[in-house]
């Protein structure tokens, strides 16, 4: 009656025209172009939701994608050529190690490049990527990566844009994504966490109007303190204004009931102003703030921290270079800067995924809907590529901006397609429109975003359903303030050490029945036969007299060589000390494995229970006392 | 009838009390001096055999040693200083890379700290050690290894081997043995190949004579080959006299019937002397040739070419140093040469074990006994602790070494004490002795003991069994050729990615009974956590109408949190499309913690029957054409 309709693996083979088939089919389609899956159903609530978090992040990635540059380019710059104050130089000087200030060249690298990459994303990534929220763009973290294997040359830059993309891309079509599977749900959330607090805290010298807070996180909060008295009064209000305006209206909307026709139409006409504002707040507070800001400074009154000066003008649509005449002349092949950029071509590519792939899972687990790993990483690495054409550097997800774009209630990724739009009109025309948002206002839209990311509810979970898993997560939060990438390895590493260490010691369920019965409670795998070898041995062949055991394979779907030279010695051995070991609860494919393995004196039955009759009779026939040795295979 | 007598974790865990006992019962003081379990049987017969096998050995041992440090020696001094011929320095300047080159310091490196290492293995290995075939002692890989770490300083070279001692040791105490279990047979047998490969291949340079040959295994194919014209006709001749000796007496033992009483007292007296003269035959075909070269070169014909003139005299047992003064009169403090030593104390430790467990895993599974990973790192560590005392460095399994004295007949690890005494010995007073022995009868000697390693007969046992695990046997077997722990870290990566593959992608049996009834293969752990989810979205979420679904986890042992995690957003994603998810075969455990997560909406039964009936009833009362979504957890 239930005939099995399917069996997984072999769904995914078949014959040769069966696959080709299914490359073409609809559904293949949709999985490689994930928009047609939600364009179909796009409609006018969808947009306007698309709209406003696009524009929100729009506004929001602008000043970052430029102050992020600014602190770049200081990376490439002489100290003395550089903008910058005597003070700022000797702040920023503190958080450089020696490798990185190693790095300060002469060469220039356009401020344009940071706003290259941002509108990109959003442009490729609606089309093929799986998350809503996700924002690929320019951040801190890999701006400094970058910098160490780019030394200051523009041409190195986009043609490691142009290379992660294609390693990316590669990984994707190897259908590699499966190693993503690897980052548990404990580092996810540690993650989360430390980055919430990190960013979060990031903004609070925003808040203050401070200037000169080194990056590190730990600098940074030791100077942000500090500095308090340093404040400006200015900021400080401006901020604690947007902050309480986005709390109340977030309250308001969430405490607002359900919309019934009973209420008189003014309470209708309130509720529906107030589920509008509240929706659109984030815009509307940066707007507002612009507004108030501009009107000061035009007026001469310099209240608030702005964002000032940015560059303008479009990037040229052009082909990396694959090649460089330097200084003195002499010309630098593909294959000598490859040779150049070295380990880069490793570390980009994945530090760049990680933090992506981390960012869309903690908020796909948030906002319950699935991303896939091998089109995530078709979609960054195809942003890089494409992104290499108009001169941008390799783009990775935006924590601050995906929980802004999350949590102004973004529906779909064409969400993307807005801030692209805006980057891209900013970049040509809106540039004295961006000069005049003040920088707190920003920075109160960024941590109303990612305060809800900080949620230690987790912790008693993990407490109370698997304490194990708390270890992944600690390590993953502490480590991640040091530096995020090392915080999501190390996480990964503590979760596949527990995971390899129930590999390698599966539980054995030891019961005696005149024989030893052992049952095997899991799969049975290369690191556990020494193991299970070790038991046989000490439980049944080195007491005396030698006793014989029934081992029930029930749970083991799988042998490979190792296991079965393993069970191949063990035969041997109890056939030496004359006791008898016969298995039961092979599965048709494992018992395949063992007959093609040609065993002597391989028993197997059904249960227990005929195990168990076939050893009392075997103990007849050769009788109990006898203990004469059967040598030989 | 049939009660769990005991539960091996929590036999592991206890009470405090248990687990002290545990700790100081016989059972335990016998797994860490395993010398207790072969001492008490040791009887005359043992004894002839580890002494015959140990002295092989160390006629072997000497003279490799010294080679071995005269290269070592070579890299540490400047070449004008070395008593090399100006070929001899070419020829090993083309196998220095550029980095080790640069070691080539004005240091000097004693000799004899070779030998010194050579001697404390047998010793200490015979009391700890759990294999009776390997020999501990210096290598040319080791040699190498450390020669890129202590830059030509004796004070670093023993540092080196204590600290590396020290780690060793602790990694035992911290049980983390169980990392050697992933290094899988086919790796194993990889390895085993092509050492064999490359360690005889090593001697056909001694075997015809030749000097000057690169140690790199295709520069020594190369040049061997090359030079052939050059051979010596003396060693050609001597080294095949070996070789048809040792081969006629292996096969004359082996060939051999058994004894019988009914034959004549003189043809049992020949086959007596057949027997004696096999086991012995390394011994007496060395001591042979010893004695021929002896009375050509002494009546003045150099017809072999010989060992020549070794270096004497005891080491002084000494603790090492913790400091040291330079040449410019600088105090080096213990944490600066810690600080100097740097990665080494990572790479030289875990390279010398993987080599030493490789090595013992091999001749194990070739000699049928068993090895215990921690109890192996344990005796390591502490032979290089007492090195360090002796002046020695880091030692290591002797692949060649291991194979003679494994062929030889050892019996217990009490063959590793002969071996020591004759090193020690020939420190004092032997070495004119060593002076004849002719390199082409050592050559032979471990020709034919490397020889039977080559086993390919596995390959077509991998095809017939698991085809698969020929891609980490070939994978080690090739990247052995260009170094050997590369080769086995290879190996093992391969093997693991194999393994996580399977673990992210457990088999799943769909069958179709109105409901579909998903059977997991084997356990679920958080790297499968995704790709279950996805299959449940494709297979019945995402169909119209959405279905049911039976999950059937018998073969499911435990649950980490990201498994639970995906199952209660499951449950709420069956909800919301008003389909039916229901469990059977829970393990206690399983349920318990499924039970702690508190999930909405979570059923289970005991079988797929009642699993079915559950949800047939479900769809009674909610009416199958009503489609109310369930809102809410």
């Amino acid at each position: 009656m239930m005939e099995p309709l399917m069996d997984r693996p072999l769904r995914a083979g078949g014959s040769a025209r069966e696959r080709l088939t299914a490359c073409f089919s609809l559904a293949t389609l949709r999985a490689c172009l994930p928009i047609l899956g939600w364009l179909p159903r796009y409609n006018l609530t969808w947009l306007q939701m698309d709209v406003i978090a696009g524009a929100t992040v729009g506004l929001t990635t602008v000043p970052q994608a430029w102050l992020m540059l600014r602190w770049l380019a200081y990376l490439y710059r002489p100290f003395q050529e550089l903008p910058w104050s005597h003070g700022e130089q000797q702040q920023f000087g503190l958080c450089l190690s020696h490798a990185e200030s190693s790095l300060i060249s002469s060469d220039s690298y356009d401020l344009k490049y940071g706003l290259y990459s941002a509108f990109m994303g959003g442009f490729i990534y609606c089309i093929f990527g799986t998350s809503k929220d996700i924002t690929l763009g320019p951040t801190a973290i890999m701006s400094l990566l970058c910098a160490a294997y780019i030394d200051g040359d523009p041409v190195y830059a986009v043609l490691l844009t142009f290379l992660c993309g294609v390693i990316q891309t590669t990984m994707a079509v190897l259908r590699l994504g499966f190693l993503l599977d690897f980052i548990s749900y404990p580092v996810i959330k540690g993650f989360t966490c430390a980055a919430a607090v990190t960013i979060g805290f990031g903004q609070l010298k925003n808040l203050l109007g401070l200037k000169d807070i080194p990056h590190q996180f730990f600098l940074q909060v030791y100077y942000t303190f500090y500095r308090i008295p340093q404040a400006r009064v200015g900021d400080v209000v401006l901020g604690l204004v947007c902050l309480t305006l986005l709390v109340s209206l977030t309250v308001m909307k969430r405490t607002l009931g359900p919309d019934s026709d009973e209420l008189p139409v003014h309470v209708r006409a309130a509720r529906g102003l107030v589920r509008g504002f509240a929706t659109m707040r984030n815009a509307l507070v940066v707007v507002a703030a612009t507004v108030v800001a501009y009107s000061l400074e035009v007026s001469g009154h310099h209240t608030f921290t702005i964002t000032g000066q940015t560059s303008q003008g479009l990037p040229p649509f052009q082909a990396p270079p694959f090649s460089e005449t330097i200084l003195n002349g002499t010309e630098l092949s593909f294959s000598d800067i490859v040779l150049d950029l070295g380990g880069g071509l490793i570390v980009i590519p994945l530090m760049g995924l990680l933090e992506s792939i981390a960012i869309a899972k903690a908020f796909a687990s948030q906002n319950d809907y699935r991303i896939d790993g091998n089109q995530e990483l078709f979609a960054i690495g195809l942003t890089n590529i494409m992104g290499s054409f108009v001169s941008a550097y390799p783009v990775t997800g935006s924590f601050g901006r995906t929980a802004v774009n999350s949590q102004t209630g973004v529906r779909t990724p064409a969400g993307g397609v807005v801030t692209g739009v805006l980057v891209l009109l900013s970049l040509a025309f809106l540039m004295p429109v961006f000069y005049y948002i003040p920088k707190a206002s920003l920075a109160a839209v960024v941590i109303c975003a990612v305060a809800p990311m900080f949620d230690l509810r987790v912790v008693p979970k993990f407490w109370r359903v698997r304490k194990l898993d708390l270890l992944p997560f600690l390590v993953t939060f502490l480590v991640c303030f040091w530096q995020v990438h090392y915080g999501i390895v190390g996480g990964v590493l503590v979760s596949m050490v527990m995971l390899l260490h129930g590999i390698a010691r599966p539980k054995l369920k030891v019961s005696d029945h005149d024989v030893l019965v052992i049952e095997l409670n899991s799969g049975l795998n290369f690191p556990a036969a020494d193991y299970l070898s070790r038991v046989l041995y000490t439980d049944a062949l080195q007491v005396s007299p030698p006793r014989s055991v029934v081992l029930d394979c029930h749970h083991v779907s799988s042998l490979d060589f190792t296991v079965v030279q393993e069970i191949s010695d063990l035969l041997r051995q109890f056939q030496l000390r004359n006791a008898g070991l016969v298995f039961c609860g092979l599965s048709h494919s494992v018992l395949e494995v063992l007959l093609a393995a040609d065993l002597s004196g391989l028993k197997h039955t059904e249960s227990v229970e005929a195990a168990l009759q076939t050893l009392s009779e075997l103990h007849f026939t050769e009788g109990p006392d006898q203990a004469k040795p059967l040598l030989g295979r």
